[in-house]
């Protein structure tokens, strides 16, 4: 349903929405991420295209969120690497279909609006401040580890990692 | 959400249930279907090791449908091809999360449920029997031709293809 690429640019995301005021460097977004790290260079390049994140090259440099996480859903996230399209005419260009799908391509569709409602509601804002016992990607460890060592743009935010 | 090849593996299936009882050649069904001859065969003998379709080699060979067409879902198309996974365990392996998901693996696991539901309430005979304007793949030049071409292997079923 999802590409690698996509489960990949979700736990990302993810992690950023952790630090918003802070440069993360690519490797630790890879230990956090469990994501190999040459492949999540490729995926921050196309999330950086599509302007959900910031980069700054150098010592202390890294990534963060372009925008705050209250307005970044997964959607947006899976809209910049595997876009969910909508089926709005026959995709095979039948004429005497008109305007109207088939049944297969209506079942399609509905599949294709659902996915997009499931994703479109979701923040990564909420993700972080789920009140659960579990949080994406906080492994312990890691996350004592990341603390430590990422860069710093402004001041803290606070957020909790555990 | 569906790769091409599930979307061809689609039309395939679609195609061959209005014609249960006939064996129908792949460059019929490439006419059908819109898709490129090669493509197709690639993709029939995928439906074929799934054990969705039945193929006979040779004059008058073709395929159909391995059970009736209201024993195969647009599930089933789509395991064959490209599975939706639900996902049960936290996909980084850690441990603090136990059993449980953290939000954004919920999330995806809920789209993917979402998705699973959607194409296992549709059968393929439900797609044929649909009574709407359009029917799947239903170009009417093209189903003229294609009753005069497929190889037969017992009594009409009457299909409507218009």
């Amino acid at each position: 349903m999802l590409s690698q690429t996509t489960e990949y640019a979700l736990r990302a995301m993810s992690c950023l929405a952790y630090y918003p005021d802070q440069l993360t460097p690519t490797p630790q977004l890879a230990s956090m991420t469990k994501v190999p790290p040459n492949y999540l260079a490729k995926v921050l390049q196309l999330l950086a295209q599509h302007d959900l994140i910031i980069g700054r090259r150098g010592v202390g440099g890294g990534y963060r969120l372009a925008k705050a996480a209250t307005d970044i859903t997964l959607l947006d996230v899976v809209a910049a690497i595997d876009p969910v399209e909508r089926i709005t005419s026959c995709p095979l260009g039948l004429a005497n279909h008109g305007g109207e799908l088939c049944p297969l391509h209506c079942a399609v569709d509905q599949a294709a609006e659902r996915l997009i409602s499931t994703f479109e509601g979701v923040t990564l804002q909420s993700l972080v401040d789920n009140d659960g016992a579990s949080k994406p990607l906080c492994d312990e460890d890691l996350t004592s580890h990341f603390k430590l060592t990422v860069g710093q743009t402004g001041s803290s935010n606070g957020a909790a990692g555990g």
